[in-house]
């Protein structure tokens, strides 16, 4: 098994838990509790998150994955003849497949810009369906589906999202905000959402738990718990439900102590600038750019082979037969020594161009 | 968080992992791994249950939990056009919230004997089926779901899957064995089937890992891997994809080195057993009797709270005003000390009936 | 094609249409009208429906057959965690191939009496979910589905209908009344249940056309219109929009014409009630009796072969290998002619018993 | 209702059936057959289809409606975990309100031009799939669906249609044609694609008969019946199974009785053309222009209120607060006074210009 050591910054769920959820599992392994969340673990950290998102009455949820949260959350509030907008490269639009539409509803695509959707792009969408004479044939704009950070590392600004969350409620449709890599939102020094905020704006949006240093899990709020009495529920008929429910619980409570879920995501962020730094002094091209922990490079074959001899890169697009985009994902666990190494290679790489 | 320490027999998962797991994930945590089950631990661990199962061509999958499993396997393997069949106290048919007409399927209903349902009975069932001149436009009895243990605890013998198994091929139905706590079957010195004869006798079983020993986690086991070639992409879909998939590897890894799967149900069924005679002995009655590890017992309210000021006990069902079946669940973690409060608790209470 | 002209008691769906819906069709066939059921035709039929619903703001939606309606009104107004409880012999629970489990709903039996249920059977299933400790794992009774007639042709009596009417009331469940053969019912000596206090009584059911003097076409009537807003919708996603909508409201309309529903099924009545005394003349046995259209009569093989030989009958069920259940069903478009060939054929048969 | 009696260009399903069809309705009302299309006049209509297509294989079922027959096929056919590609036009993608996506499957869009898609594109999607890393979580496209003609009335040729089978075959997709307004396609003096043509190159295609000169019903052909064995019991649970089966077996019969079907359109052609030269002489734009049935004209909405004044035109799209593009659809059913009455508006609208 000596593969796994080899580094990897081919994504952000590459290793393991921080080290207080990896505790408390230890601590607690024998303590006896109910199941399916109802136990007081769940309640705790339930409680922790309604305070960081100043949202006493919020429901929170727990779910396993972030497909499972965007599937279970969508079809659990959207109306049955709805459809849900997106960026066209939005995670629903664009790798869960086919999720939302075993559900049951439509993902109405907007073309991304810096992998995010406007306001204004979004009104028009809307108002297009209201103006059609056949819209009882067309499928409604039910919900707007984000994500913060974007597919692409990018973030909604507070105005814009602000704008977004004024276009839906002035037109009656939902807004739900998947925050799988939410912590590195936060650690951004460009970001200016807060969770209060995400509780404030959206009517759910989910706390990405598996990217940000837990083993597994992802914390759905909803602000106004009426919005879906029955999710218990329906997150069992959606195979959803973790019968050692507080396995969820430990894991929030950890990272809602002490305002950690806030910070974890800084050492990704600063690792990830960085590597941004180097890649511009070694001449390799960045195609898309963000403050968070996400860095895509323009590479060779050659380079990408050169890179993948020391550690593994993500895959992200093929551009033709001799270039591809390539990711480099930093992540809560990202240590000094993984970004020399990252760094070192980046020059040793660039100087060979 | 003391109540969490207070002992509980309401079911079989109410505490966390066997030690090597817990181990393990701690040795692990920094390691690097790909996601989604495609790393090196999670093959390990298959190649583990393959030997296990003596079935070196199978196709094992790892799931999160037990309604996630029998939902995604039914809706993988199942044609869309068929129901599957059911004992009417089969899991599928009373506790998963619909799950499985969720996917579209019906269920087929065989009223239980000790829980189970017999060869002749679904034989009967499929040829009434077939001599219906308008069966097209009734479901059609596609596959045959088991559990066992089944709810009640009791065990298909070799002989009764064995006919089963020869029913289901001889009609062209599938034969699925849900084993969310196949552990204690395998412990239980009345049983007499075994892994390799599920692997050689039905279409795909699971091997339960919530309930016998680790945080989570359900290994799907299909004999054939041409049942279902696209079974990741159809676990995607339903939301039951785990990003860090090693986790599920590490746990049954872990269950499956040096045989331990087949020996960490042994402590709950002694324990079972020697609850059985202290309530025989109090002359409690046992509506329902197993050899695994759950024990039912026929209590008043005053004997339900009695035992209750000392542990929980499981609700099972309301008979009366005055009476209910409870029920006594020990698992892999129940200790000597843990079977002596329940030992002492049954005297007392037994004692003032 | 002179295999159509001989008779048939298979089914009543075996001719046409009442002669006023052919000649209106003839009549009409080159007027221009919308799509879509949204043309004056269909909203004069629904204002008649309304009408001799005594219900001014019923919804009133045309559909095609009666699973379609079934299927369509369930998946429209039944919460996604809810199930429809029926008649273990009902028709969503044996005859719709599992198209109410397509719908993602479970169909929850109770044993027929009489083909019918009591609300006492309904209450008692309701309370025991309610009472069940765990019953967020289980489905909740949220909608209770009968038919008037039921599949046994026998009806609910007034007083039948208002008390599970209002267990429904009480229990926060819908009641839906499937009304294929309504008409039979309506013409029935023994019926006191009208459409009014169908409309008054339940949250939805459906008026029969297919079986009731129509080439096609069930009425569904929502004496609350606010139950189901976007059903148009809905009808358009689930494949049952007929584009050319007129075709429904000219039977409707003309079926409501002067109070024709009402009286349509008589001679039905009156020819299934000759041929009960027939049988009973004969000596054949009627294991199940009812005093609407449809005559179950207990039958040899060579009885069978010895009817077929003049005229069709519909298989109901196979009792051994040599006896079997047949069914006579007259319908609107039963003549003198027909009736008197199906007398003479049961003295022949009986005469030779 | 002498609304009804005012013309209507606004769509091709404004009328009721070609004459021959309302005869043998009328000749054959109390004729007996059995339901669910297994009866005679069904299996006539079928065999004169598969004549038609040279298909003597093919399998034949009848259904109601467009999108019934799109969602039906659809679902029966593709595997789950597969999406559909269309144009951005195609109906599917736009006018079915979510159809596709209730059934569980994605509609992958390509960009239309002239209302269709080439080999080329689809080859593109098809590669790009298979070309991405991550594709298992990827939808996979595995259908390509047409219509011939399409949304805006042109025409795949015969070496358009052989490449797009052609990617088809050697990608393992499959292929699909919807028929809808077939009739006016086989009439177009531009058209070099046959009904012999669409059988050997696809998988399944309709043949529409709801706005070709029936009362209502499409014709799905699989030339190949083991495409789908089943087709009939999920059509039943679909609830698009008509019980009086032979009501679409008449109007097949007759619609392909002396190859009617493929002369039926030939009026709406002729028609249209005149109307687009009209447009022409009037100087009124045709945003889009095809050789069947549909005319699109742009006009202020003074000359859509002009227009109306006289006849409706279908709603197609809003430009802005003064423009619109209108739709003149003619159909079998138009006569020369209709047209007459078209020509007569055009030349004074477009005068007042």
């Amino acid at each position: 098994m000596t593969e796994q050591k080899r580094r990897s910054f081919s994504s952000d769920y590459t290793q393991g838990a921080h080290q207080s959820i990896l505790d408390r599992l230890v601590a607690t392994n024998f303590d006896y509790t109910p199941g399916y969340g109802l136990d007081p673990v769940c309640d705790a950290a339930r409680e922790k998150i309604r305070i960081a998102c100043d949202a006493p009455d919020a429901a929170v949820h727990f779910l396993v994955g972030g497909t499972q949260a965007n599937a279970t959350v969508i079809g659990a509030v959207l109306d049955s003849w709805k459809g849900v907008v997106s960026a066209d490269s939005g995670h629903i639009a664009t790798h869960e497949a086919g999720a939302i539409e075993v559900g049951g509803h439509k993902v109405l695509c907007i073309p991304q810009e810096d992998g995010k959707i406007s306001a204004e792009a979004i009104l028009a969408l809307r108002k297009a369906w209201e103006a059609d004479d056949n819209h009882d044939h067309v499928v409604e704009p039910g919900m707007v589906y984000l994500s913060q950070p974007t597919e692409f590392g990018t973030l909604y600004s507070l105005s814009e999202l602000t704008a977004i969350s004024d276009v839906c409620k002035a037109s009656g449709m939902l807004l739900y905000v998947d925050g799988a890599r939410l912590a590195y939102a936060l650690a951004s020094p460009e970001n200016d959402v807060t969770m209060r905020d995400l509780a404030r704006l959206t009517d759910a949006f989910y706390i990405g738990g598996t990217k940000c240093g837990a083993l597994f899990g992802e914390a759905v709020v909803m602000g106004d718990p009426k919005l879906c009495p029955r999710f218990f529920t329906i997150t069992k008929q959606q195979g959803a439900m973790v019968a050692k429910g507080r396995m969820l619980g430990i894991q929030f409570d950890c990272l809602f102590e002490d305002g950690l879920y806030e910070r974890i995501g800084e050492p990704a962020v600063a690792a990830a600038d960085a590597i941004r730094a180097a890649l511009d002094a070694a001449g390799i091209e960045q195609p898309m750019r963000n403050s968070t922990n996400q860095v895509f490079a323009l590479l060779t074959s050659a380079q990408v082979e050169a890179f993948q001899s020391t550690f593994d890169l993500g895959f992200w697009e093929r551009i033709d037969d001799d270039h591809l985009v390539m990711r480099f994902a930093t992540s809560w666990a990202t240590t000094e020594d993984d970004l020399q190494v990252a760094l070192d290679a980046i020059a040793r790489v660039g100087s060979r161009s």
